[in-house]
């Protein structure tokens, strides 16, 4: 089931027909308050009321010429600007291949400066995402160039991959944010875990190799990008036998998914910050959290129900 | 069925009658060379060709005379003189309620410090297993007591527990050895993970802790008590990103259980030692030793048949 969403999710043809069905676009809005920045920023107000952070994050990546990428920066320019104003706990996450970084590094990289450089002024974090296991090498690399002057700067790294452990090892000294997230595209055995069991035991462990890392006085900004309540509870005992408090982390759930236990967490003293995805290009993003859950599959099949 | 089976285990009517079953007395072969110290010796001989070491120790437990508990210690210190005279690199562990522990735990503690002396002079450590939750305060707050003294001493911890995470950081500062084990009792789930991805999850964040533990310059001798090959290779896997190799824990394994991974382990270069038992009060050990696998259950319920 996962392999064939996977495989949807990165099919050209589907890709261009399946959004503009009627249930496709009905179902997709379980994860997203609408396509446009203004739906996902009303949508922010409701959290704060919760004691809930936000993220914003445009859907899109791999654009295909270097004007879209500069559009891109432009917008989240404008919506750094638009949070600040309108006093958000936000902090927005960008994906580099929706800033054209397969078609120009160097311009993907002064994108994310720019961006780090207001979100500096503002206090706020620049997230950057992660991709396929292709990306992981240029991603890690252009994130240490820009970490390297923009202190106030986070990856996103994925539990499946073997290769974590020892990303994380080399990151440490350099007081990195990290987004730790067990993964979500389809990957060879040879890069990552298949099983579920393994995946989860590589996500606690990483998540207890950076407590281990503060605790060793590296600064380190974590947050747990993961809906698996039983996975941050257990992550939040090591902390706690750490020396640390369950505040060590934030817990990072996207919007619609598990809401309840958002608030839930949230009242329970954890740092909760809900994930506000927006935009057009929704379509290999959705199968991809499809994917992630046959629950989110199940909803996505009550749509075609009348 | 791991419920029943560890009802089983600890139900005293079923204790006096099953073992002495045929069919039962052929399923636990598959678990001990024999019921005398002399088969297990002799077993002891057929691992050495492979490289790997073993772990010896006598099955019984809560017994209800002090005399019971002193015979086991005299047991034990000519066992260790046999090892020594056989040339076999070998380590015992004992259970502490089998020295008599709900008797008197200091007489428990001076047997324990008389079998640390005679392995320290051999040059080899003395394991102190764990029992079910009710002993893991007393048997810590034991073990902290030998090891000050004698520092080539080990402790089991298991996995299972809450509060295991806790207990390793208490320990780390002491240079302690463990037998990190997944936990084979049945434990509540106020106390105990119930779910097997979650024990699984907490095992390798453990073992990451003493990794890294050991990384920060404490000495720690940390085994592996796990049959799981998936988790040893991931353990690994951290070790290496931590900069320290595979030999820096030992797999531990039981007799007659993955006999063929634990060649192949030695042949890839893992330390692996094979954990053999003996002794006539095998039957609440062997009845949590099929709790742990369906298949050794589906091995014990073919020997009823001809």
């Amino acid at each position: 089931m996962r392999s064939i969403l996977l495989w949807m999710a990165r099919n050209q043809w589907l890709r261009e027909r399946l959004p503009k069905l009627w249930f496709a676009r009905r179902a997709v809005r379980r994860f997203m308050p609408g396509e446009d920045a203004d739906s996902a920023l009303a949508a922010a107000a409701g959290f704060a009321a919760d004691g809930i952070a936000v993220m914003f994050t445009r859907l899109g990546e791999n654009v295909t010429k270097a004007e879209e990428g500069d559009a891109v920066a432009e917008h989240y320019l404008g919506l750094l600007d638009t949070i600040a104003e309108r006093g958000i706990d936000g902090e927005v996450s960008v994906k580099l291949t929706q800033l054209a970084y397969d078609l120009d590094r160097d311009r993907a990289l002064a994108h994310c400066e720019r961006l780090a450089e207001k979100a500096a002024a503002q206090g706020r974090t620049l997230w950057v995402d992660m991709e396929g296991s292709d990306y992981v090498d240029g991603t890690l690399e252009l994130y240490e160039r820009l970490h390297a002057g923009h202190p106030n700067t986070g990856i996103c790294l994925q539990a499946y991959l073997h290769r974590t452990a020892a990303d994380i090892q080399r990151l440490l000294p350099q007081s990195p944010g990290v987004r730790l997230v067990k993964g979500a595209y389809a990957e060879k055995a040879t890069v990552a875990y298949q099983k579920r069991p393994e995946v989860d035991a590589n996500y606690v462990a990483l998540a207890v190799a950076m407590l281990e890392g503060m605790r060793a006085r590296h600064t380190v900004t974590l947050g747990l990008g993961t809906h698996d309540v039983e996975l941050i509870e257990q992550i939040a005992e090591h902390a706690v036998a750490l020396g640390l408090d369950r505040t060590a982390f934030e817990v990072e759930m996207l919007y619609g998914i598990r809401s309840g236990e958002q608030r839930r967490l949230a009242k329970a003293g954890y740092r909760v910050r809900d994930l506000i995805a927006y935009g057009e290009a929704w379509y290999p993003w959705y199968m991809r959290r499809l994917a992630e859950r046959p629950a989110n599959v199940l909803f996505a099949l009550r749509q075609l129900l009348p």
